[in-house]
C-alpha cells in the first residue's frame, strides 16, 4: 500500500469548484490530493496574428507557480520563463486545441491561464483537466452573450500522471512519490479514450514494453475517472 | 450613499484565514470585499548580502496580480517587473521592516509574497495587512521549531487606502470609485496609531489641507478596525 | 544649527540656467546646493499610443543618473530600469501631467529627461522644480513655431523634500541628512498652495500628527520660495 | 511509397563522420538524409554547482539552429531560447545521462552542444544519435589524457521519429511529412532495446492503441539500425 | 619563418565551396587554414523598416560562433549578444553594401548570415570573403527566378587580416599569432584596389608610419589573391 | 571654406574643465565646438575579476549620451547598449590602456565614464582626449591619497577625427559635415606621435593611398594640437 494508503490504481481526492474567479469568461479551483490550480479563461476579441482573415481563433495557455505553492520557495519568472514551465504551457495549449474546432470560433481568443497555488505533483496533468472545464464554461458564457453561435468544442479532455516507484506502477503520483519515481509519465486522453498526448521519462535507467502496457492501463482508468468529474460539474453550471 | 451601500467612514467585509497555504511557513488569504491575495512568508536561512556578517535578518516583499484577476486579462511580468509592481512590493516590505526588530531575528530571511487572486481596488493595502499576520504566523512557527528565541516584531501594521470621489473623502475605495478618483491615498499605520507611510496622489488637479485633514482621519478609523481583526485572527492560532 | 549652516526651515542656494542644451524644444540646468540636474523637454508629433485620436496630448518623463555623479558609482541600467528609477520617474511624470491641460495641446508628446550629473540629496525634488520650468520653455518655443496655438499649461508645480533628523524637521535636506534621516518626505505643490503629492516614509520608526503638520509646514514654505525663482528665471526668457 | 521512395519502415541514409572539429574533446557530423547536425562534446574541469562535493559530474546539452538552416530563415534566438530550443536541449540532455554513470566521471562536466547546420525533419533525433558518439570520442580521450581513468558510460542511446502521415504509420519523417503528420513521435531507446523517452503529440485528432503499438514496433527496428552505425564509426575510432 | 612555414606576406590555403546549404538562396563554407565560415545569403521580400517606399534594398549582416569552434568551449549568447559580435556584423555589413547598389534591387533584402563553425583567427576577414561569394550567389539565382532584373552589384570585396607579430609585420594570421601579436589589423578592399574598411589597434604600444605602410602592403597583396579564388569560384558556378 | 569658417585642417575652439564633478577621483568636461562630454575616472579598490591575483590594475570605460543631447531625441539603452555604443566605448578602453602601465597599479581599476550631454559630431574622440585627462586627474588624486607609489601612465593619447567631405579632406567634422561625408576616420595618437588605433570607412565608395596619405596627415596635425591643451590643463592642477 502507498504511504496515504491508496491503492496502485487509485486517483487522489478530486473537486472542481466552478466560476472561482469573477472576472474572466470561465475560472475553476481544480483540486487533486494537496495539489490546487487555479485555472482562467479569459475572452480577447482577435484572434492570433498567424491566423489573421483566415475566420479562425486561436486557444493559447500560460502556466506558472505562485512562490509560495511549493515546499522550497520558487523564485518568480520575471526575467525569463524556465524551461519546465515552457514545456508545461505548450502541453496545455496543445491538449486543449486538440478539442476545440478553431474555425468554428470565428476570430477570437481564449487565453487559458493556470497557476498552481499549491502543489504536491501532477500540477501539469491537473491544470489540463481543470483548464478543459474553464474553457467549456467559457465558451457557454461567450454563447450566453451572443459572442459566439455555438460551442466550438468536439468534446472533453483529461489528463493524468503515472509512474513506475519502486518497481511498481502507479497511478497519480503525489510529490513524495513523483520526486523518487523511476518512470514518470503524462498521459492526455480524449473523452472517446483515444491518447492525444504520451510524454514518458525514465528518471533513472529504462522501461520495458510490459511495463509500459501497464502504465497505459491505468492512465486509461485515471482519465476515466476524471472525465467523470469533469462532466458532473458542467451539468450543475 | 456609495454604489455598494456603504457609508463614507466604513470598511468593506473582511476576511484573514490562515494557514492558507500549507508549505510557507506562514500564510493568509485575505479578502476585502471583492479583492483577494494570498500572502505568504518564507523562510530562508541565510541574510541578504548587505548584512551578511552583521548578525541582523532581513524582510523582504513581493507582489504579483494573476492574469485572470483584473477585469481585462493582465499579462505576466515574465520579461520585467512593470513599474507599478515594484512600487508595491518596495512599499510592501517597508511597511513590514518598520515593525520587526531585524538584529532579533539572526541572520534568516523571510520572504514575503502578495498574489492577488482577485481584483477589486485596494489590493497593496490589502497586502500589508495580510502579510503582516502571514509574518507573525512565520515567526511564530519558527520560534516553536526553535529557530528563533523570541518573536521578533515589535507590533502590527495595518494600511487602507482613502480618497476623493465626487468630492467626497471616502474610505476603502473599491475599483469602481478607485477608477474615477480625484485624490488616491494610502495610509500605513502601526499599532500605536503612527504613521509610518503616506502616499497621496492627486490623480486630476490638487487637494488642500482640509481635505488631507478628513482623509487622515478615516484613514485612522480604518486601520484601528483592521488591527482589531488582525489580532483577533492572530489569538486563535 | 545644520552641518551646513543653515536654519531648519531654509533653503540650498538654488539656480535655474534656461536654455542649457541646445537640441530640445526646453532645457535646464537646476542647481540645489551641491545637486546639479539636466531637464530637457524633447517634442514628438505624435501623442501616446493609448490617446491616439483622442486629440489629447501627453507628457512624459525619465528620470536617470550618470554613474560618476554620486559618491560610489552608480552603475548603468543597461539591462532594466531599477525601482528607484522607476518610481521618481513616474513621480515627476505625474507632477508635471497635474499642470499641463492635455486636451488643448493637440496629438503631440513632451518627453522630459532629468538627468544628475552630480548628487547631493533632493534630486527628484530638484527634478520637477526644473522639469516645470523646462516643459513651460518647450512650450513658449512650440508656440513661438506655430505648432501649438496656446501654451496648455494651469500654472506651475515645485517640490521639496522635508524630513527628521536627530529629532529635528528639517527642509530640503542634503545627503548627509538624507542618508540619516527618521523621516524622509517629499512634497510637490502647485502654485494655488495645492497639494499635488505627498510621499512620506518612515525610515526608522514612525511618526505623528504633530511631526506631520510641521513637516508640511516647512515643505509649503520651500515650495513657495521655489516657485519665485521659477518665475523669476521664466520671464527673462 | 513514400515521396523519397522509402519503405514506411526504412530509414533515410544516414552517416557519422568521427573528429570533425578540432577544438572540443569530442564532435561529429551527423547526416540523415538532408539533415546535418554538428555535436560536439566539450570538457571542463568542474561539475555542475549542484553537484559540488558529492563527486559527481554532470553531463549537459544545448541545441541551436543556423539561421540559414531551414527554409525560411529562423532568426538568432539572441534575447531568449524559444520554447521549442529549450525542449529539445532538456530532451538531449536526460537522454544522454541516461547512459553515464555520473558518479564515474568525477568531478568533470561534459557540455554537449547539438547545431542544426541543414534541417529537413528529425534534428532532435539525429542530435540525438550523434551526440553519443560524440559522447564517447570525449570520453576515449579524457581517459588517454588520463582525466578519468575508465570510460563512465553504461551503454549507448539512439533515438529515432516515427508519425502517422495519410493514416499511415511511416519511420524517419522528412520535413514535407513532419509538417503534414497526424501525429508525430520521438523514441529514445537504449542499447538493450528499452525505453529511455516516448514523447507522442496528435497534432490533429488522436491515436488509439494500434497505432500505438505500430509505431513503437517501427521505432524499436530504426533506433537498432542507428545502434550498428554508431558502433561501427566508434569501432574505427 | 614561420610556425606554419608560411613567409610573412604569404595567405594561408583557401577553399569556397558554393551552394553549401541547401535552403538559402546564396551559401558557401570558406576555409582559410584551419578556420572555417558558413556563409549564407538568405532573401526576405521586404527592405528595412527605414527604406519602405524608397524604392530601395537592404543587405544585412549577422555574425556568430558555434561553441565548439573555439579552443575553449564559447557561451551562446541567448541572452544579448556581445560587443565584439556586434562589432564584427557591423562590419561585415558595411563591407557589404559597399559593393551593393541597393538602388537597384528594389524593395527586397538579402540577409547574410556568418556563422564559424571552426576557429583559427581570421574569422571575419574569411567572413567578408566567403559572404562576398555568397551574396553574389544570391543575386544571380534571384535573377534565374525573375525576381530581380540585373545583379546589383558593383564588384567584389575582399579582406584579410595583418599585423606586427615579434616586431615583424605578418599577413594572415592564424589565432597562435594573432593571440600575441603587437598590431592587429583588419584590411577591406573592392576589386579596385581600394580602401573600404581599415580597422588597425596597437594591443601593446603603438606603431609608427613606415610600419603602416608596410602593413598596408601586405594586405593589398592579399586582398589580391582573395580576390582570384572568390572569381574562379563564381566562373564555375 | 568650410560652413563654420574653418579651413579644411583646422580644429574646432576647445576646452577642457577639470574637476568638473565633485564625487569621482577625476574628471572633466570637455568642449569641442559645440559637443561637450562629462569624462570621469572613478577608483574602485579591486582590480577586473580576470586579473585578480596578478597584481595588475584594470582601466575600463563606458559611454553613453543623454536623451536630449542630439537633435531627435535619442531613447535610453535600458534594455540593451546598442552596437555603436559597444564599439565607441571599447574604442576608449583601449585607446587608454594603451598609456597605463597596468602592471604599476596593483589590484585597483579606475572606471571612465564618458557621457556626452550635447553632441556635435566627433563626440568619441572628444571622450578619448577628455578622459585621458581625467585618469591623469585621478592618478595624481590616489598618489596624493597615498592609495598608489607613483603614477602608472607612460603618457597622454588624444584622438580627433578626419574626413572626405564633397571630396575634400577635413579634420574634426561636425555633425552637419560628418552626416553626409564619404569617408570618416577616427585615429587615436599617444604623446610620441605613433599610432594606437585607426579606423577608417568608406560610408559611400572608397578611398585611394593618396586620400589616405593625406587625412593620416591632418589628424597628424590635430592631435598634437589636443596634446597641447591637454598638457596646459595639467599643468595647472
Amino acid at each position: 500500500m502507498r504511504y496515504d494508503g491508496r491503492k496502485n490504481d487509485e486517483l487522489r481526492r478530486i473537486s472542481i469548484e466552478p466560476n472561482y474567479i469573477i472576472h474572466p469568461a470561465g475560472s475553476v479551483l481544480i483540486t487533486m490530493g494537496q495539489t490546487k490550480v487555479i485555472c482562467t479563461a479569459s475572452y480577447e476579441d482577435r484572434t492570433a496574428p498567424h491566423l489573421k482573415g483566415t475566420g479562425q481563433g486561436w486557444v493559447t495557455a500560460e502556466y506558472g507557480m505562485l512562490p509560495g505553492s511549493t515546499g522550497s520557495r520558487k523564485a518568480r519568472e520575471r526575467k525569463k520563463v524556465d524551461g519546465r514551465s515552457q514545456e508545461i504551457q505548450r502541453l496545455i495549449g496543445r491538449a486543449l486545441r486538440s478539442i476545440v474546432e478553431m474555425e468554428k470560433m470565428g476570430e477570437i481568443s481564449i487565453l487559458i491561464d493556470c497557476d498552481v497555488i499549491q502543489a504536491d505533483g501532477g500540477t501539469r496533468t491537473a491544470s489540463i483537466t481543470g483548464a478543459a472545464v474553464a474553457l467549456m464554461l467559457a465558451f457557454k458564457k461567450l454563447k450566453a452573450q451572443g459572442i459566439i453561435d455555438e460551442i466550438p468544442m468536439k468534446g472533453l479532455v483529461s489528463a493524468i500522471s503515472v509512474g513506475i516507484v519502486d518497481g511498481e506502477v502507479r497511478l497519480d503520483l503525489p510529490y513524495p512519490e513523483d520526486s523518487v519515481a523511476e518512470v514518470d509519465m503524462n498521459i492526455v486522453m480524449n473523452d472517446k479514450g483515444e491518447y492525444v498526448e504520451i510524454q514518458g521519462t525514465a528518471e533513472d535507467g529504462a522501461f520495458n514494453g510490459e511495463q509500459l502496457a501497464q502504465m497505459l492501463a491505468y492512465a486509461k482508468k485515471g482519465c476515466e475517472e476524471l472525465l467523470e468529474v469533469q462532466r458532473s460539474v458542467l451539468e450543475q453550471c
